[in-house]
């Protein structure tokens, strides 16, 4: 079931260990299958050193287990609640990656300071609201995606592919399984360069935004010119 | 004697030097086999490219040498300590890792700024009080263990499974010698994340306690839903 | 066509990633042969992990593609303004390594602070102004190389063989195509010196003149006395 | 002449690059033979990938070469006059380290926060003043060397095996070229500690007196009880 797509997920969860973004069980990567309205994800505390593809773990958006010996990844809600409210969603990643955790548990954006953030996110990182007592004891994973959702607003969830949950971490995004985790790897890379960059002078803020509209729009959308073909986005 | 304990303690040792915990000699791991009372350690400056499963040395709780060539760790009476003090703890470890080290020459805890840190460890990760010059002269190495356990107080150890010692460095323990390690590796990366979040934002303070009760409950005790097993704590 | 120098800007690009400069497409490397007039430079978008040697594009230095199947660097006419405004310049370098980018994010140039600096900088590396949005929409590359070039003013550009544009990242360059990764490599490093030393030292400044100019002439010019050969900048 | 010198020396160099201390040519290590009093040291400007342990050049202790094609160490005259001030001394190391740099950039001493520091060098690790333009016009490295020993006075160089030379970087020495590239370890790997440490608090000082003496003592000197033999010293 869904043969091709577990190795697309396998794969992109396998390729945050090689980025350095995760140790044992710290992250887990999720694909759909629109067609099917179906999702596979990272078995539930599974070091990477003895993940197979087989034992990716099949389920509704609901996240109902329709396929699979393992229990799914403890964030499988927050998967869940993202594709629903963006169908053009592909993969979908979560990480306790440094940097981004650093600017989850500092309660701050990480701010669009320069080309290498623009070139992938439109506009500042948000970092999420806590969530209230009341919201964690109704349903914790849900809700985590409930407020990403909230925090996005009117934002086109392609244009800022990533965002960090305050006191948690990065979630990041994209058309594939491997499009979310390269999401993933530029917003830690982003967060590393901005953590750099404030603590170097506290005083910076925000690249003009002619030269954010610039870098974004010079890789993204109907003009772009980035690269080799018509369309590149992840 | 103890052949396959000995081989726990040596692959736990050799773990260090594959996580990056430990350069030359800096560091060392025991086990202990509560049947017998007895503790296997690493032998004192030897370094870890050196190092063999044979050179593990046999003592009792009391740090006298059972079995063995070589001179046990000059932190031997600090395991000893431990293991009194506390009868579930199966494996300890000490190191000088470059975070945990931080935290311990800056004298502060470190604090449960977020999730990473909430899976393991249930509150802040405490700074021991430096010991007096009497207490120093009077067995320094069993004083360090003693202050440890005077610091943890009422709190479970494995709620808690690690600590910095003032101006020395990180100590962590666990059910078995590769638990102790998990858990070391653990305390050097939530260190890196809380002294990267306390410079870029030197006013933020713990997360909120009802989702530290959350991430800490969900992956321990009876009504753990994190992972595969009943009880997967290290 | 130029098979030889599309080969040493192959390496260049390939010797990036080793260094640990780039990741994905972060970066560009050209050669130009002073005889024919004809830069080679990587093709816009690729990643590093499927360059081949024969995907280097041939351009004029007006930007203009003389061979090549696949479009040339979105940085081309960067490139092109350096070559012309500089006979002696044989490779430009651009990237997004963290230290440099950081510094182009702070707004402020890398400071002359010690011996590593002047080994191969004479005086600070730069910082460029921002470009106007007027600038910007005549012509953002270009103009990147003319603020570059505006910015040196009459430094002679191989005894400060690089510089950080504002809000986007370093460009080097050399003598030669390896020369211009090599001065990448230093600018990179000296930066991170640069960085940790002022979050160290806020206060501190440049090293004394003399220190400075007995290092860069032990090194370079007609009294150099370093190394093996008669002249070995790069 | 002097090949197992030679060797040792070679080895020493390279470790210097397996450890991460240098890049390209940055760095360098002699060793002396005290019966003969001739150095062996690295040649200057050879980048590490393509020296052999045939390329060292013997040296006296004025700087003159006795045997080699190529030309010794821009820095030489620093080792001599190390070795010539400290008989104690068999071998010396110069590297531009990025914590050692930033230490010497900033202009500070690296205090002695705590354990990891004691157990190797006893007290802070000091920072030279300037040479002021007449000693460097009057020779540069001879004069470099004269102010490391002006700044240790009368401390045994063996109990502060390295330093910090201003604006520079460290230099560090031992026994043997191995024990003098362990210190240049060492030193880097507490300088990171240090700086770490007094970013994360900036109030922060040195350790307790009593327990840098307990650590330092029980690794150095007569009444050692550390590691396996009598006297480990590097």
């Amino acid at each position: 079931m869904l043969e091709e797509l577990k190795k697309q997920v396998y794969e992109a969860n396998m390729e945050l260990v090689r980025q350095g973004l995760v140790i044992y069980t710290w992250g887990n990567v999720s694909g759909i299958d629109r067609a099917s309205g179906l999702m596979v994800i990272k078995p539930s505390g599974v070091e990477y050193s003895e993940l197979k593809p087989e034992d990716m773990v099949v389920t509704d958006l609901d996240g109902k287990v329709v396929e699979g010996k393992l229990k799914p990844s403890s964030d499988t809600m927050t998967h869940c609640a993202l594709y629903k409210a963006y169908p053009e969603l592909g993969g979908v990643v979560h990480t306790h990656s440094v940097y981004g955790v650093t600017f989850a548990q500092a309660g701050l954006p990480i701010p669009a300071l320069g080309t290498t953030h623009a070139d992938y996110f439109y506009g500042d990182i948000p970092c999420t609201r806590s969530l209230t007592a009341e919201e964690l004891d109704a349903g914790y994973e849900l809700n985590t995606g409930n407020v990403i959702i909230e925090t996005l607003g009117d934002r086109d969830p392609l244009s800022c592919p990533g965002i960090v949950a305050r006191n948690h971490g990065p979630f990041a995004w994209g058309k594939t399984p491997a499009g979310a985790v390269y999401h993933a790897v530029v917003l830690e890379k982003v967060a590393e360069m901005a953590y750099k960059t404030m603590t170097l002078n506290p005083d910076v803020y925000r690249a003009p935004q002619y030269l954010l509209d610039k870098h974004y729009f010079r890789k993204h959308g109907a003009n772009a010119t980035y690269g080799q073909g018509p369309n590149e986005d992840h």
